[in-house]
């Protein structure tokens, strides 16, 4: 097992019925600005709960948080609690207003130039809004964690970052807001999930059984749960368990001490920004390629995989894991090739080239670098 | 699945090496009060890297905290942290020293009366000096939540307590300060956070796959790492692989959403009150004894645990399973039944009757009185 710190210190609210309590997470005094997408929420009730929870305190309102939020749009969130003098963030949607805004929480009170630099340059920022959040779609495990990914339209990038400052104080929970979600994003929701737990756990052995048991539980979950939630939109227990399965698929738990990869997100990100495909579309394309690519890198924990996940009991074991992650996507209902959605080879020089560009290696050994993505990619197609 | 709040601010800085990582885990100016329990600390080093890590600062010591650790020993260090003005704590040692170490926290600052009534009365306190530990002892998970159990000699009670003041700022987990432990605290500390999952574990099903899958993900790495551990005792992964198995057993995370059944600590409490038997050896004495008596309400789990714990696949796997985990207790060395530690039934009426005088019903579905209690002794023996 390598060193680790393990810290996250957001209080989660769970269950049916708890929007309410937004009442009392929220100290007395503050001015909120609550922070959303479009207009799903006021039709599934969700904008009326949080309204009611919320009243006769101060409270602004920004919706209009696109998936893959912008930086563009975000900073006019910046201005509104600049000048509204905003000391408390209420973010209600999914992992795009929840990341949009864990940005405006560190740009508002950023003095040192443009916040961009936070993403771009890893410029550091040691102070934040307080945020706590009403969760309505289980994906990006944002609700848990100190992770955000902005995307800029006017040079097409999508770039993550990493700040304590920005862990939830808290994140209500409620798997009945799910029930109204479009059959897309359930599906997303899923895959997003799944593919974070692989990138923690398909490296290399680290003598780390706790760690590996801890995402296979996840994964295993996501396999049972995912189809029954697809099955039966309005079934608490499977919305429950989609729900607490994202939270804890990236809280900072199964990574602790364990090597990571996550070139199936890097890459990603890079197809959201070329190609405009969802963000979850976007993973279970790549991650069957990388897998495929990686093989050798990977071949223990891909038998430990085949076993335990899917069961494979003889053959070749990593292929047919493989092949079962791109079918298992598949049963949800996604494409996992390029190709089904009209995209060819023609931008892989120029998207592969940025990695090198930044200067970033991809992989657990930090061994792929544009040449492996171009490789990569073809696999996609 | 139930509705729950999941709540745990620790910062766990997890490895070899990492003691020296004290001085920027306390702030600068802070009057340190640190406490343990016996010698051993100075003998295998560890009171050296604590201080080395602490040089120059403001540093007092409280020493001698005792295996379930004594009110009368405490409120000693709370007359120092209140004439020296301590103001922040630091446990070094097990489960012991830290749950001593949290009740001196709450003390310290009480000004309603005897601090016994958090206990006993149930006293509210919502203030507590800030505390850090050092464990030296993976065992009772008391690094990473709000719990403690204290004992008072005068009376031959032994009462736990949960207070969210009482987390600790951080704790520091060094599994090489584990290398030079007795055999027989190993032993212990494998069964205390054996017993504490399947206490969180092994109720009725509630519709929490994610829950059972990483409750069941800790019980398979105990039965794997702790004969390792025992066999080959300067094993880094091995103890790591322990510790960690410790800490997430009793952090808040397997008993979101689901039903407990404390039944075989309430049970094991007594006993040590009683007869002075180590918590641990009192856990797994009374575990098989409560598995037997409430086979019937905890048949399904008992299936499922048979299955996915065990491997076992026919026959009477309720039955199987309760001789299998008695089995493992015994293979680690441990004694099963009081009758080895020369104890007899002649007191078990008085023991019983503690839970009928506090007015406490014990299990999933409290349904487990004093009579039941004195049945389930009975199977002890």
């Amino acid at each position: 097992m390598q060193n680790f710190t393990c810290y996250n210190p957001t209080k989660l609210v769970f269950g049916r019925g708890t929007i309410v309590q937004l009442r009392d997470l929220i100290p007395a005094g503050k001015r909120i600005l609550m922070t959303y997408g479009g207009g799903s929420l006021k039709a599934n009730g969700v904008y009326g709960q949080v309204k009611r929870a919320l009243r006769g305190r101060r409270l602004l309102e920004f919706g209009g948080i696109e998936p893959n939020p912008r930086y563009e749009t975000l900073m006019k969130a910046v201005a509104v609690c600049r000048r509204e003098k905003v000391d408390f963030l209420r973010a209600v949607g999914g992992g795009s207003v929840l990341d949009g805004t864990k940005f405006i929480a560190l740009a508002a009170p950023y003095q040192r130039g443009d916040p961009w630099d936070m993403l771009a340059k890893h410029a550091s920022a040691d102070q934040a809004l307080p945020l706590g959040c009403v969760l309505t779609l289980p994906a990006t495990g944002s609700e848990s964690n100190m992770f955000a990914v902005i995307s800029r339209a006017s040079t097409r990038e999508k770039l993550a970052f990493a700040n304590p400052c920005v862990f939830p104080q808290f994140s209500i929970l409620d798997p009945v807001t799910n029930f109204s979600l479009p059959r897309r994003q359930v599906q997303n929701g899923i895959a997003d999930a799944f593919v974070h737990v692989i990138e923690q756990y398909l490296t290399y052995p680290a003598d780390a059984p706790l760690q590996d048991r801890q995402a296979e539980a996840i994964l295993k979950t996501l396999v049972e749960e995912g189809p029954r939630a697809l099955r039966r939109p309005r079934d608490y227990a499977a919305r429950a368990n989609l729900v607490w399965c994202a939270t804890q698929a990236l809280n900072g738990l199964i990574s602790c001490g364990v090597p990571q990869d996550w070139t199936t997100h890097m890459i990603g990100h890079e197809l959201t920004a070329f190609y405009g495909l969802d963000h979850a579309q976007t993973l279970v394309v790549v991650l069957p390629a990388v897998l495929a690519h990686q093989r050798k890198v990977k071949a223990k924990k891909l038998v430990q995989y085949a076993e335990r996940i899917w069961g494979v009991k003889t053959g070749d074991k990593a292929a047919l894991a493989i092949r079962k992650t791109e079918g298992f996507f598949r049963s949800l209902g996604m494409k996992t090739r390029l190709s089904e959605y009209g995209i060819g080879s023609e931008q892989f020089t120029e998207l592969a080239a940025r990695f090198e560009q930044r200067g970033i290696k991809l992989g657990e050994r930090q061994r792929i670098g544009s040449r492996q993505v171009r490789q990569i990619l073809q696999l996609c197609l």
